[in-house]
This record gives structure tokens, sequence and C-alpha cells, in this order.
């Protein structure tokens, strides 16, 4: 009977009736403040998930798009991601002579950030895509795999994978128990975060949307391989996080979360939509148990988009104020 | 307790582990006839879903992929999508005088169709972008919904989305049921397929891949939209195929289906992992029912992945003696 009923309604529909049954639970977003913000997530996702509530939003449509450095993990004092370049770099140095004279190379091999900083994001994506050409997409997915389980990040000696913030995993975890798929949209590149995004986010490589170089399609001893090309093919900043919205998932998000102008169009296109739609932006204001920047950082800047919350009512965290943990290593 | 279960295991899980009690029903797929593909299909999924099996595979990674034009639906006397193009060229014609003396425009308000052709099916996709360009996602979406729900098959006289093959719907259906997950990767637009795919194949816009003309993101009348402009940004044939499902989906599929020569690249990459695999060619052998072509056709061409699938053992579908029904519509 069980079986017959299951194949009758087919598994989505048996999965979206459970998942009515599952209630918010009080307690699911422990290491937030009572505060406005998570107030405001809490009364959006009762209203869209209330069936025959005037808000009410089906779960295929239930779509949330995170962006990911100063959003779901720290991004000082360089991009986690600038920092394996740099250690790449080093690595390679050997068989690369002519790095000594010639930027970026040379400026990474110093450890000297501003000089590598100097062409910014974009020259960093640039950066690594150069240093990692005629790579399979396997033997990169190793060397990031290895990089992840040693590197420390500079302040904390912890792991890169550590420096993640508790609130927004609680987050994460609490949006998809109410039926949302739960999507990066990041500026970083996409072989770099699919590697880990399911182990430390519970985000599966198929909803990691981000920067990407070009690759060929070759054969190597008969088996057909991508190996990694030297050229940009995708930056997902700013107009690109819109664009490889509609081109990767091709359903308008209903919630958006990020930390800087870079997240700007997006969370414009998030609530340009029809029905009810929510926006966060991650305000880094703690100087002690993290970092405090905002309108005149060169990483993570929030400016324009901080403006536009305040005009437009979306929400905007603080960091020191609306979160109790900012680390899953702090003490509770 | 219910909910208390629920919570802890997650909906993913639950759902694989309801979906674990579903057993491969005998007549999951009655338009095919018990010969080698039948077999070969169910075979393959019997073991990969056969926990503690020594073929077992996670759900999570049972990724299957299928091209579209020829494979789920039919693509003659000329890919729908071409149809679609041919139709918008005429509707469009009285705001382009220059369109009379210009081709393939020209060729295309005479239905020439070998005028048209004369480019292939990246031509196609660069008039289909041309006489997009300016337009709103939104606004495309709308015009493909309109021109579905009214043009006709000129053999058939049946809407575009009925001339589906029923063999390959109950397919579809048939893997999902056994926990997988089904994309199309396909040369057609993927801004042109994901208006219909759920409704005809059961396959959300997230996992359709296709070939993408490039778009802007602008402002028009204060509200961020995304526009159409006249640059192919991907096309989705050959070795495009591999370096999507790479980009958008970042695992490699376990069985991969298709009909042609433009497959061929898909099929190598998912035979090329480790672990079971599943490959099938659907080969136009029924010049009654549907079309005969394979070799010598300009449109789906089937040459050199026919000698392949030869060699390599990958099952190969003779529509005129292995489907007992070709489209939904038939008599059964």
């Amino acid at each position: 009977m069980k079986k017959r009923i299951l194949s009758t309604l087919g598994l989505a529909a048996v999965a979206a009736a459970l998942n009515a049954n599952i209630a918010p639970a009080a307690d699911a977003l422990p290491s937030w403040q009572d505060g406005a913000a998570k107030k405001a997530i809490v009364e959006f996702v009762a209203k869209v998930t209330k069936e025959g509530g005037p808000d009410f939003v089906s779960p295929a449509e239930r779509i949330a798009v995170f962006d990911n450095d100063g959003t779901l993990w720290a991004e000082q004092p360089m991009y986690f991601q600038l920092a394996f370049a740099l250690d790449r770099v080093k690595a390679l140095a050997p068989q690369h002579p002519e790095w000594q004279e010639k930027e970026p190379y040379k400026s990474a091999l110093k450890s000297d950030l501003k000089g590598v900083l100097a062409g910014g994001e974009h020259a960093l994506l640039e950066l690594l895509a150069g240093i990692h050409t005629g790579m399979t997409t396997e033997e990169f997915e190793q060397i990031v795999k290895d990089w992840l389980a040693t590197a420390k990040h500079p302040k904390t000696e912890r792991l890169y994978t550590e420096m993640v913030y508790q609130p927004m995993l609680e987050l994460l975890a609490y949006l998809r128990a109410n039926g949302f798929k739960t999507y990066i949209v990041s500026g970083g590149g996409v072989e770099f975060m699919r590697v880990w995004s399911e182990e430390v986010y519970g985000i599966p490589p198929e909803q990691v949307v981000g920067s990407s170089g070009k690759q060929k399609f070759e054969m190597r001893d008969g088996r057909p391989v991508l190996v990694k090309v030297a050229e940009l093919d995708h930056w997902d900043d700013k107009e690109g996080k819109p664009l490889a919205i509609q081109r990767f998932i091709g359903r308008r998000p209903i919630a958006a979360f990020g930390n800087s102008d870079g997240d700007r169009p997006m969370l414009q296109w998030t609530t340009a939509g029809d029905g009810a739609r929510f926006t966060l932006l991650v305000h880094h204001t703690d100087a002690e148990r993290e970092w405090a920047y905002d309108r005149k950082s060169s990483i993570g800047r929030l400016d324009k988009a901080l403006d536009e919350a305040k005009a437009k009512g979306w929400s905007v965290v603080s960091m020191k104020d609306d979160w109790k943990r900012i680390f899953p290593f702090e003490n509770k």
C-alpha cells in the first residue's frame, strides 16, 4: 500500500507533504540574538510555507541564494582563495623562474598582498586560471583537497573550512528544513568551492554557482579529460550574479543573502520578482570576534548596498549585535 | 515522533529511505519491447540501486543526462526550435525590411530550409539570438509559451510538445523513481527548453543545460531586467556537452542518452568514470511511424557514435524494433 501511494504521488510530492509537517522549531537559530533580523527571517519563512496563505510559495520555487566570501565564511585578511593562490604560486615557483620578475607572481612570492590585489578579485581569478593551465579538473580537485586539509588561517590558526559562520550554518539548515533549495552564488571559483561545499554547508556541487575559467575536452591516453586553459569564462560578481542565476538555475530566487556591493544586483534581482521576497546583508561590525569593515574596504566593500538596504528595508545583520556566536569553534 | 525522526535524518535521507522501498515495477517500461536495450537498462538500474552490492551508487551520484532533439522528442523535418525561429522571423519581418535581402533571414522568409541550415545548428542559434536582441528574458518566455500553444508539426499536425517519445517518458520516470536526478544536456537553447521541460518531461528548469546567448543586466523603469544580446555564449554540442556538465552539474553522470555524433563526447565522458556506467543511443530506424536517418543526415547525424557504440558495447535502440509505441498520441 505504501509503495502504491508513493508511486502515485511521486517522491517530490511525498517529500513536500512530509515537509509541511515540520513546524519551524523555536530554537532553529540558536546563535542569533532575538533581534529584528532573526524576526524578519522567521516571519518570512512562516508566511511562504503557510499552505493556503496569501504568500505561500511552492517548494520548487523556494530558491535561496548565498554569496560565500564574507557571507558564509570569513574573507579577511584576504579572500581565502587568494591564500590558496599564493600558496600555489610558491609551490610551483621552482618550475617557473620567470615568475621572479613577473607580476602578479612576483608580489605573490613575496606575500605582498597589495601588489597581488592591485588588479582586484578579477586579477586573482586570472592568476588562478593561469597557474593551473593544463591541469585536469580531477588534478585540481585533489590539490584543493590537500590544501584545505593542512593550510591554516593566519589569525586563528584554524583550518579555513572552520572559519564559517555558525549563524549562517543554522540558517542554511533552517531554510532547507522548510523546503528551500539553498545555492551558493559567489565570486569565488566554482571548482574551488565544490570540493568542500557539501561537507561544510550541506550544499551539493550542482547547487554551487561561481566564477569559472575556460576548459577544453581532450583525450589523454585514450581517456577523455577536461583540462584548464588560461582564460576566464565567467566572473560571478556584481551583474554577473543575476546573469548566472538565470543561466544556471533558471528561476528567480525568493531569498538572497550577501555582504557587499558585489551582491547588490543579486539582491535587486531577487526583490524585483512578484510575491514575498527576503534579502539580507551581513555587516562586519565585530573587530574583536571577527573583523570590522564596510565602506572603505578593498575586500568586501559594503557601501552602496548598505544605503540601498536602508532605503528599501532589506535586513541588515550587525555581526556584533545580532550574532551570539560567530564561528563554530567559539565557546557557546 | 514522526516529526522528530524527520528533522533528525533530514528530508533527503528520508526520501532516499522511502525510495529504497520502491522495487522496480515489472511494467515500468511498457512501451519498450523485451529486447536487449530494455534488459540492459533494467539490469543497470538494479545493480546501482542494490544497497551493499558491488555496484551500488548513492542517490546523490545517480545523475542521468539526456540529449533532447532526436532523443526525447523528434527533430524532423527540422529541429523544432528552427521551426520556432522561422515563425519568429516571419512575425518580425515587417519591422525589418532589410531581412528581405539578408541571409539567413531571406531563406527563412521563403521557408527555404536548406538556405537557413547552410550554417548548421550553430547558425540557427545565432539567428535566434539575433532576432531576440533587446528582449527581456520574461518577454522571450512568453513568446515561446504562445508559440508552443498554437504551432503544429507539419507532418502530424500535433503540437510540438506532443512529439515526445513515450518510451523515453517512461524511462525518465523509471530512473527518477529509482533515485536518479534527470538532466537535459542539449544543443537546443536553454531558455527555449525550460519553458516546457517540467510539464512535458518532469525536468525542472535548474536541471536543463543547453546552448545560450549572452545577456545583460540593466534597469528599465527602475526595475532590473535581463536583456538578450546578439552573441552566442555557449554552444552545447559535441565537446560543449561534457564541458557544460562539469560547469553546471559538477558531477560526472553515471548514465547518458543521446542519438547523434553530437552526443559522442558526452557518452565518452560518462563512461570514463569509475564504477557502473550506462550509455544508450536512439537509432532512428522507423520511416513509417517516425523517420529513418543516420550516417548521411544533416540533422542528427549518427555515424562515428554508432561505430563507437558497436565497438564499446553502448546500448543502441532501434526505434522500429525496440519501441512498441513511439508517440503518446498513438494507439496502444
